[in-house]
């Protein structure tokens, strides 16, 4: 065994003592050198073999944090919303997270945006600017309805590994899965109707429904299991509700997987009241776990489920090129596609069509989920030293948004507003993803970006807002 | 006055007095020649002349013809279609007409695709191609969701010449008048709400307002006033209408522009009865009368007028960008795009803005507007010529789609599917622009395309199909 071998095992076992805990930031390189009396070198040999059984998470500016593992910060508890269907509101606040987003001033942790600076996402522009140089009028023609067969070829075959056998025959490119969501609630639902929906659910999802008039009713949903089909299917004794929309594949925003045998329960379910199954998948090529979880879809046998995804999350959002499967409601889907936007445009689904068709995709899509594997780590490291004790944090199972869960009588509203008007922080408060006014308490944060000083000092920034906040509200209770 | 100006008086009095007649083919540049003893490049230099002064019209393969005046063939009249509100339908027949585009076994004239061509056009893909090369990582994700403020700057611009004083922030980009069209219905109407439309009416706006469950109620309209005002009259007397949707500038199928006054009478109107007007502008720009006709959006004193246009008629649909000015709607509007579709693409928006900003945009119109003006001309001498002399022809103001009249009893859904089976070409029947089964023996034809051979032999295909079915019906009627 060498000299940094022999260190490495030495601080595994006081890992796994418990004498330096998850999260906790271990000595530093110099500390450490001088303890044992190795060089400089080895404690760095040391700690890159720890790294890499990961068993430690490397430390922005030096040094190291213990990775987080079952234990602390601990995970929220289930949901318990109310059960009934009721309109969707919260406009305003979506529109102001919508605007932080390209606000220059704003450091925005509240939209969901992935990294769009590696190289491995080069030759995707590179495809783009040949679509220009080519000068082929077809490229700028209307499209076909169901979008370009080239594209579509290429989606069915990167669907095999959700689990799907498809062709192209079976594919409606929209722009984005906003689109995909709309035109797949289209199909199923008529104003008035009601849908239900995981609760905490994406805000996005809330206000497409808020849009076509439906309803939602928020069904329980917890972090090992997703949405609860207990409670889903007294919701379906009671009310005629029409689709029941998911995400269950590193939920957006809890981060949860459905277990195999939770997403057949689900299928059951909704054969034996005959609902359609929307099945959001965007995030679901971020899972951590290899190979990928398998869809809904996938086990689908009477049609009934539509799939929604994009490459939003897994290339880049503003190319707004989204798809959906929509088995036995494909007219529908064709007819709200038309009516929703005609066609969509051919010189981003060539672009996308030839960058996976060269082999592209898959190596920028593995470097994107060690990569934000890695943030979430570390953004939850960070969180556990500056925010205050009484947090729970998500653990998520890909994809790149933390659920944060403070005390009951925290306000997430007064947050946001707070950390906007002092420090030109933007965070998305938890009431966004919920109709019934649920999660005031709660934070999402979006950690696709890498970790820096900068944030760094945004985290410190929100931890102290937040015990602040704290203290404030403790004083004014009576004791 | 030289020898071929000479013999282009001549002939321009011959004209005049009739001896040559609109629409008829005049002498070959060899009989003129031997007629006259001047030489070949005389005749050539005479007739070149006269084309200039608008009197005849080149012929594809030698020859010319005399250019359609006032007369023959006969406009149609104005439409009387049934005047309650109504559900849309016939999306079958719109889907064949959508997927007819694209077949390349099929020659399509169904389907309004622009001439994409054109040389002053290469600008506009270069421009793509640098938005690929410039790798700019804020090119590809998620777009403000008004649209990119450089795009939107440079349609405030444009927008000057149709009398509109806007700046940036009034603007909505969509993903094409589509979905410019979408919102803006549903900024101003509910599921179960009435829309006046004019009829015969573009068949996608149908389809849009069925697709949103709203009703349509039909206004006569005619070749002269475009929709009639008194009719709109008392049909708002009669119902609750939410909006009056027009496209009162080279109108899709008619190809009138609204007069002024009648526009303003439209605008008095629509206050009196406190309803909303939706402006369809997609073919505005390609007015062949210059300045261009100014907007209704133009005369709004207090915010009613919903502008939807897009670049899809005058630079090429296949990027999908369109646009909304929506007066006191704004937020509905706001709201209704980010639920249809997030946001639109970035890197198509940026290219159209450096095409306009680089001053490319005004000579590809101009040079668009006189080919398809010529086009036209061309293609209704040719009609007369291959078609029965029943039929009626519209005479476009503006853009490039031909409306044919038939005589009452031919069945332009037959005439299609005849068509379709015997000769793979596609044409749209007149009841695709109706929600009431009016215009079954009416036709609409795109004449985008250059006059070629090919176009002849389809033009006398079709003819000839049309005299036959008009002979086996009077066959059939017993005298
Ligand atoms: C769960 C979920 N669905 C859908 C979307 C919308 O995706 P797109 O940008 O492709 O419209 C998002 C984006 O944040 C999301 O998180
Ligand atoms: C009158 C009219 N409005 C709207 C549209 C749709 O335009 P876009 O392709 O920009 O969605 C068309 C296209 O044919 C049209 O003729």
């Amino acid at each position: 065994m060498t000299r940094y071998q022999h260190l490495a095992t030495l601080l595994a076992q006081r890992i796994e003592q418990g004498l330096y805990q998850g999260g906790e930031r271990l000595p530093s390189v110099r500390a450490l050198s001088q303890e044992h009396g190795v060089s400089i070198s080895t404690v760095q040999q040391a700690y890159y073999l720890l790294e890499q059984q990961q068993l430690i998470v490397p430390y922005p500016r030096s040094g190291y944090f213990v990775r987080t593992r079952k234990a602390s910060p601990p995970i929220p508890a289930m949901s318990r919303p109310v059960q009934r269907p009721v309109e969707v509101k919260k406009w305003g606040a979506v529109l102001e997270l919508v605007q932080a987003r390209q606000d220059p001033n704003l450091i925005s942790l509240g939209s969901s945006q992935p990294d769009l600076t590696q190289n491995t996402l080069k030759p995707l522009w590179k495809q783009l600017q040949r679509v220009g140089q080519r000068q082929d009028p077809s490229s700028f023609m209307y499209d076909q309805l169901a979008g370009t067969p080239l594209l579509r070829e290429q989606i069915a075959r990167l669907m095999v590994d959700s689990g799907c056998q498809l062709s192209a025959e079976d594919i409606v490119v929209t722009s984005g899965a906003t689109e995909a969501l709309a035109v797949a609630i289209r199909a199923v639902a008529n104003p008035g109707d009601i849908v239900a929906v995981e609760s905490p659910v994406f805000h996005g999802i809330l206000q497409i429904l808020c849009g076509l008039d439906i309803k939602v009713i928020e069904i329980p949903t917890d972090f090992t299991n997703g949405i609860s089909l207990e409670a889903l299917e007294l919701v379906l004794e009671q009310w005629p509700i029409k689709a029941v929309l998911v995400v269950p594949h590193c939920n957006n925003p809890l981060g949860f997987i459905m277990p195999p045998h939770r997403k057949r329960a689900l299928m059951t379910l909704a054969q034996r009241y005959d609902i359609a199954i929307i099945e959001d998948d965007v995030y679901g090529e971020l899972a951590y776990e290899y190979p990928r979880p398998t869809t809904l879809k996938s086990m689908d046998i009477d049609g009934r489920v539509l799939l929604c995804s994009s490459f939003s999350k897994t290339l880049a959002p503003g190319l707004r090129v989204g798809w959906v499967v929509s088995g036995r409601y494909f007219d529908r889907v064709m007819h709200a596609k038309y009516t929703n936007t005609g066609t969509t445009a051919i010189c981003t689904q060539l672009a996308i069509a030839e960058f996976i068709r060269q082999g592209y995709y898959q190596p920028h899509v593995r470097r994107m989920r060690s990569l934000y594997q890695r943030n979430l780590e570390t953004f939850a490291c960070w969180l556990r030293y500056y925010f205050p004790e009484e947090i729970c944090v998500s653990r998520p199972q890909g994809g790149f948004v933390l659920w944060v869960e403070m005390p009951e009588y925290m306000d997430g509203v007064q947050l946001r507003e707070h950390l906007r008007a002092t420090a030109n922080i933007h965070i998305a408060e938890g009431s966004l993803f919920s109709a019934s006014g649920k999660y005031r308490h709660c934070l999402r944060m979006s950690c696709s970006q890498p970790w820096s000083n900068d944030m760094e000092k945004t985290i410190a920034t929100i931890g102290a807002a937040i015990k602040g906040m704290l203290l404030t509200y403790q004083k004014n209770v009576p004791v």
